[in-house]
């Protein structure tokens, strides 16, 4: 079993379903120590995170993760079980496979192999690894980059090991991803029957003309490699089941998707002038998921493109799609991101998976972008 | 103990939950059969209805009601059990003492003592009583009816003893009711990710200028003593709950009260071509829950004017507003309908109840009815 094979079932088989870490950064900050990392453990709350660096000074290469996993659903629906790795046709499974244990044991046996032929490499060679990304992600690098906010801590480049291609290792490079930002209006009317509709205010009556402005909208038309800013409704719930009851409050959940034109403080007061203009009584929740980040061509993104080039057999994609991920917090501290890693056709799924071959070219794809971007 | 009151405790005593008759029309039977009325119980699936005559020929006159009750809800919310019949300062309390086993008792009472005094009167005097008027009235009214247009059984006047008195008993005579049609709407969609909404269709975001379009709608302004047609949405849901998900469909329902410029083919046909206006692709399910009725200036309405006037001490409101009654299935074969009965005010609640004073003088008011429309 090669290197990388090995540590990823090791990690699969520890049940980290967020914010349970179970182990998994134990067994990483030992690999790291060992190749003679200086570990700092942050545990936030319910949550571990793990900062492990290599070197010293600037430029500062950190190669983002998560050990945490989705829940798995019910055992029956996998063919096998979710915490015990299994590979089937050259096909390995299990939970985390593709999203992203696989990616965090290529960062380890890279960053081994990267140190080994370069002991005195320039600059700082950082992993950073949390057991919060697929849940509230408050504790976790949200949390970690305060920190870092307050120690003055430089990051230049960062590499994200989501799983990002799509049909082939190196396909698609991402280079930002849009802010996302969600609002739980609450339209407040008067309850009533049906048959005295003088003596109620129906707030469905009342929203309607206001959400089909609102769901009318264009925000923009995209901006760079963005797609254009996108606001869904995503919930709608009134009424008591009852035909005959106007109901006395409307429920409306919305969530936008938006580029680096617009930040949520711009959004939310867009959206309180349009609903004020209807004369609404209504609040809204707000909640900020993350603003957008966006890393222009520069000394990341070619070297990248070229790497991804050689794996895929032809230039990646450079894309803002999809959504968000813990870039999302490191960007802001000035570094420029990109994210990279297996296909990620079967992540959240049954049956999650990595091809073999694929999981073993890993490491060496991260070892060259460090390699070319360290020394 | 008058024997209007008598027979309405006994009545009250009888647990009659819809669509559960309890031994009410077996008592009533008895009582009119004695006085020499024919019986014809009519049983239609769980549901009681019972049509009692004496006379024949024309003109018809029927006195509509029902024995069954809306359930009572927890007995700790009552000050004395709903179903055992007691007298409180003047004032009898039990479920149905309003709703309406006080106006059958005083039926009985009146067709009785109407019958001793005129045993050869012209015509038909009836009595029609179901046991499904608070449910679902599919067995009850509505299947008599179709009954008695298969058999030509001809009906001139129609009174319906709902509890229609504000104040004091008489000072309102119902002499129409809205119609009432339900509809309930899906919108197809087709469900994706918040992040990829070029993959997905939001129903919501398809139905809102559609729904804006519906509910701003002002239909009439009103028919005769009619209020204006209305339209309420009652319920809207969509959603899955996530914020990131956009959903599949939307489903709505609303209700339309509605006067009789309009019949519930017409609305749907209108309905139909706003919906199809918006290009959407949608369902809507219809319950058409009852034609409106109206029974203009005429005999009954002058008569029961008169009558109602001299209990009341000052001429009835003549109304159609509230909402619907058996008396929607009786009017479409032809016949003249009102609704005459005690006062509301408790109906459909805790410690329903009917002052005592009030009960003893309603059968009085139904005999002056039927004297002066019969003899």
């Amino acid at each position: 079993m090669s290197s990388v094979l090995d540590l990823t079932c090791d990690l699969i088989a520890r049940p980290s379903i967020t914010p349970i870490d179970a182990g998994c950064q134990q067994l990483i900050a030992s690999r790291l120590a060992t190749a003679g990392f200086t570990i700092e453990h942050l545990r936030f709350g319910e949550v571990d995170n793990l900062w492990a660096t290599h070197g010293q000074g600037e430029p500062v290469l950190v190669l983002l993760g998560h050990t945490d996993v989705v829940p798995p659903g019910p055992r029956q629906d996998w063919t096998s079980d979710p915490f015990t790795p299994e590979i089937r046709d050259g096909v390995l499974y299990g939970r985390g496979a593709a999203d992203m244990k696989g990616s965090v044991a290529a960062f380890v046996v890279a960053a081994e192999q990267f140190v080994a032929a370069h002991p005195e490499h320039p600059g700082t060679l950082a992993v950073l690894v949390t057991s919060d990304e697929e849940g509230d992600a408050i504790d976790g690098v949200r949390h970690v980059a305060r920190l870092f906010a307050e120690r003055g801590q430089r990051i230049d480049w960062c590499i994200t090991g989501e799983p990002s291609s799509t049909a082939v290792l190196g396909d698609l490079l991402r280079v930002g991803r849009r802010g996302s930002l969600t609002g739980t209006l609450t339209v407040r009317g008067v309850q009533g029957h049906v048959a005295y509709p003088d003596k109620a205010r129906n707030p469905i009556h009342l929203a309607a003309p206001a959400l089909a402005e609102l769901t009318a909208r264009r925000w923009d038309e995209g901006y760079e490699t963005f797609p254009p800013t996108s606001l869904q409704v995503s919930n709608i719930n009134a009424g008591t089941g009852a035909s005959n009851v106007i109901p006395g409050t409307l429920e409306v959940m919305f969530n936008l998707r938006y580029t680096p034109l617009w930040n949520a403080q711009k959004l939310e007061t867009e959206i309180h002038a349009l609903f004020d203009a209807h004369g609404l009584d209504y609040s809204i929740k707000w909640h900020r998921s993350g603003e957008p980040f966006y890393t222009p061509e520069g000394r990341l993104r070619s070297v990248a493109r070229d790497v991804l080039g050689q794996f895929a057999g032809k230039a990646p994609i450079e894309s803002t799609g999809g959504g968000t991920s813990d870039a999302r917090f490191i960007a802001p501290l000035g570094a420029q991101c990109i994210e990279v890693g297996p296909v990620n056709a079967t992540i959240h799924q049954v049956d999650e998976c990595v091809r073999v071959e694929e999981l073993e070219r890993l490491p060496e794809l991260y070892r060259q972008l460090i390699e070319r971007l360290l020394v």
